[in-house]
């Protein structure tokens, strides 16, 4: 039986392998400007976005190739959201992925302007798709309505808000968590479940929300007792900037639990699926280790 | 006869109106989120891009209705592209339509995140749009792609790669004008064309980019001898930034003879069309002495 490992790197080199393709075909002038998208889209990553599409297309019969745009756009919105979210005025952030950040190589106004053409760029592929039906174009909408102003942008705007607030409100750390992070997790989740026609879509998003708390609450205590290596960007930075995390309302024991009780309602949630959803149940289980 | 400064102003109420109905629905957290959208959405402007949309679908036959997304989404990327303009590394500029700029007054993160959900909503919008056909799709294609790495995100990435050059190429200040300036304006009056079978496409995509270029020009004429009064802006910041502008090149006299031959180039290009042109005539006009 192929293992959990190699069924995420099957998917991760396909993925990549549509990026390569993608990248390859991505030319703009100036010069300049070409590089820096392709500099923040091959950083590496896990491409959990795209994984778990793909692993939820599988589950539902969704072929992968009719999945591929929507996970590339899905990739370039994250990626965006990184840039954006590392500038000097936001996170300010100077690793990422292992690397320099985007605007420590080309500096804060051309990952502005890379930020944007990557936002700009998934939403004419998905533009793209919308050719082929109102289930893709519905599939557009919804990835499109998780990154915006009800969705990522509001939960990151919310993270900006909040910074060095003297105490943590759980309801105000429950709506940076479910947008900032969970939100693009649910579009990879539901997308393959709108393409054929809303199968488990209810069941889906949940899955996607909780998972994506998972993520965030994981991301929360790595900062705490992660190291640089296994992150690929500076740890104990929440603590510095005041940021509201799980640690600091929950504790770092606290967080444990609590992940552990998000990680069990994951797999509930895919043991009501017909199918084999050994992938997602491992998966469930590395995202609460944080190791892929 | 109604006037021209009549009909300007129906087409600009009665998309401000639009806008007001539209910023009134428009509703997230936090609340400073929603006033920053609010706040450079509703600070007046001309409206041109939403006007010349009115203006040529009104010749072609497409009636407002059919148009009010796409002019409501042009305006808003139109939006969001000042407002990441303005910031400290990239024009740093402190007032824009006569106020205070987005980052003056809510911070950089909120301005960056502010532009970021403004471009987002465009889209979410453009997608709602794709359900009624694909006449549609390609509208709302061609807006994404006006906008984006080949179109006038390039053309800012140029104008800030070539900042500080010793001297103006003028290959180089053709793509910055078409691309940074004249491609919203090309998808402003191509839109409505796309919307009824493709009519004077051709004609249209060469009026827009035209029109645009003499915009810029114009621009850069009122940066030297214009007031802020007049502009909404600072002026004699190009110079001082050591921007790229036709001034530089062909000089301020030079300037001027070049944007009459541009006004006379898309006057030549209306007169093509049938039906009535006197308000897109006298539009180039009032571009050319930039008096709205």
């Amino acid at each position: 039986m192929i293992s959990y490992k190699e069924k995420y790197n099957e998917y991760l080199t396909g993925f990549d392998s549509l990026l390569e393709d993608f990248c390859h075909g991505l030319n703009c002038k100036p010069e300049k400007l070409a590089k820096s998208l392709k500099y923040s889209l091959k950083s590496g990553g896990k491409r959990l976005r795209p994984v778990l599409m793909f692993a939820v297309g599988e589950l539902l019969g969704v072929e992968r190739k009719k999945l591929s745009n929507f996970a590339l756009a899905l990739e370039l919105i994250h990626t965006y959201s990184l840039i954006h979210d590392d500038l000097p005025e936001m996170d300010n952030g100077d690793y990422r992925r292992g690397r320099l950040t985007n605007h420590k190589v080309f500096g804060t106004g051309n990952a502005v302007l890379a930020g944007d053409g990557l936002l700009n760029t998934a939403y004419s592929l998905l533009f793209g798709e919308c050719f082929k039906g109102n289930d893709y174009v519905s599939a557009a909408k919804f990835i499109c309505d998780c990154a915006g102003i009800n969705g990522m942008i509001a939960g990151q705007s919310a993270d900006l808000e909040h910074e060095n607030d003297e105490c943590v409100d759980e309801s105000v750390l429950n709506f940076i968590y479910e947008n900032k992070t969970a939100k693009l997790l649910v579009a990879a989740v539901v997308v393959p479940s709108i393409l054929c026609g809303g199968k488990y879509y209810a069941e889906l998003k949940t899955f996607g929300s909780v998972l994506g708390n998972l993520f965030q609450l994981t991301d929360d205590i790595l900062d705490v007792e992660g190291t640089f290596e296994q992150l690929g960007k500076s740890t104990g930075k929440d603590k510095a900037e005041g940021k509201y995390t799980g640690v600091r309302l929950y504790g770092l024991d606290g967080s444990k639990v609590r992940a552990d009780v998000l990680a069990d309602k994951c797999t509930g949630i895919l043991e009501k699926f017909d199918g084999d959803i050994s992938f997602l149940k491992d998966l469930v289980q590395f995202v609460r280790q944080r190791i892929f």
